[in-house]
């Protein structure tokens, strides 16, 4: 069945493709979709917004991985919170030295459907350094005894299941299960719209309240709304910029679609009414 | 009259604003068309592409002419090609070093519509600096006696009105009426669907052939197609990033809404996937 999909950005505007329904599904949490498209390939929404797709989730998810372990390769314990397209988890599974890759995703059908429609980009669930939980992202952390290096989240937008992720409490959590020199890299929504931009406010304010460092870095990601989009680097002990191990990464030859050492700095540079936006100005 | 306003970013994509129609003419050029929105404010729109908007027309021009002015601060004679908005003139006028703005626009109709509709962005065209010429951009480049510091190709797309100003005789030409430590900023459209980064390529390809020094840089500019836009910086011999007069431009003072230094170096940091657009990887 061929289409037109649509994603508002606001209740004024939106943003349409063709495209050819390929499976629908209702989980207990949301509505997931897999549509093809001739522009952007295959492209998974949830409660119709999307959520990645397959032109563009390169970009997404090499920011959301390869900024943090560039600064911190000795990580060996890595938590993904959300992430069920597997995405996150294929970048990381690149780094030799990761010996455990948790993810806690509250919805078991996002990675059933992701291996089964996007094999590409949702990494390889039997690496016998992976372990799949099916649960609440902040019950775990809330409850776990694991230390881990470095956490991911990988979360949908700050309301429906993804909501109990932009608290507070959640980012506390996750500071005491964190080692000393331990890192968080959040997908940190975009500044654009008004209502996008209390979002990327609110979250910030909560984390560098918790973490002594806690800075944002940008993305061009064109089928998010506005294409300008932000994660956090948050952080117990490391410097985004100073601790960057250009020479280290460098060795290990990954060849990456957007991510370079280059633009992992240049991401750092923020426009002058984001850094307003979030009192750095 | 309220309407859903569209843009359609390739065959099967489109972009849409519930929009209210102010004004609506056919020049002799193309038809050009102001709307008010909600979320954007007034936006500009000729042949049914969006030119700018009030929400991210200072992203634009300010990038168009701050990061060039910050390495060449003692530039004195600018050539604005197109620009019949008045954006990039308005961003000039804040540097009291520039002796004199020569606007080479062909459709006399955008400066008339732009100084009615969108007054807080076209600039003072009664400056005694500034100089309006209606006319071709390349028979000017082609057959001026002045010699200029600074070239702002301020054009539409690559077909239409501003078709010629992406050949190699019009890049050659403004060779010849450059000094010889001038320098030339271009909007260089976009990296993302198939089409625009045909043109990158292209206009990349004419231009490096010309100039010695030759460098992309990109901003976020959300209502252009993708948000994921570029900038030429093309040059006989300063380098954006090591002639960055950082200090002298910080004693300007100047308030911006996007551009700073850290952003001016980070803008040059770009994805893999463009460094290969442009051979550059």
């Amino acid at each position: 069945m061929t289409m037109w999909f649509t994603e508002n950005h606001t209740k004024d505007v939106y943003f349409a493709f063709k495209a050819k329904q390929l499976f629908s599904t209702e989980s207990d949490f949301q509505q997931i979709d897999i549509y093809q498209t001739k522009d952007f390939g295959r492209v998974l929404v949830m409660d119709e917004r999307i959520m990645l797709t397959e032109k563009d989730e390169k970009i997404y998810h090499e920011m959301i991985v390869h900024v943090a372990m560039a600064v911190h390769m000795d990580a060996e314990d890595v938590l993904i919170i959300g992430g069920g397209d597997g995405g996150a988890l294929r970048e990381l599974q690149r780094y030799p030295g990761i010996k455990s890759i948790d993810m806690v995703e509250i919805d078991s059908v996002v990675p059933e459907v992701a291996q089964r429609f996007l094999p590409g980009i949702a990494g390889d669930f039997l690496d016998s350094r992976f372990t799949l939980m099916i649960a609440d992202g902040l019950k775990y952390v809330r409850t776990t005894k694991k230390k881990y290096d470095f956490i991911i989240v990988d979360s949908t937008d700050p309301f429906g299941p993804g909501e109990s992720l932009f608290t507070r409490e959640f980012y506390g959590n996750c500071f005491e299960i964190l080692r000393e020199d331990g890192l968080l890299v959040n997908q940190h929504e975009s500044p654009y719209y008004r209502s996008d931009a209390r979002e990327v406010k609110l979250t910030y304010e909560k984390t560098k309240m918790i973490f002594p460092i806690d800075k944002l870095f940008q993305a061009h990601i064109p089928t998010y709304p506005s294409g300008h989009w932000l994660f956090g680097f948050i952080s117990k002990k490391y410097d985004p910029l100073e601790d960057l191990q250009a020479e280290r990464w460098s060795k290990l030859g990954l060849d990456t679609f957007y991510y370079n050492l280059a633009l992992h700095r240049g991401s750092f540079a923020l426009p002058n009414y984001v850094l307003k936006l979030i009192g750095k100005k």
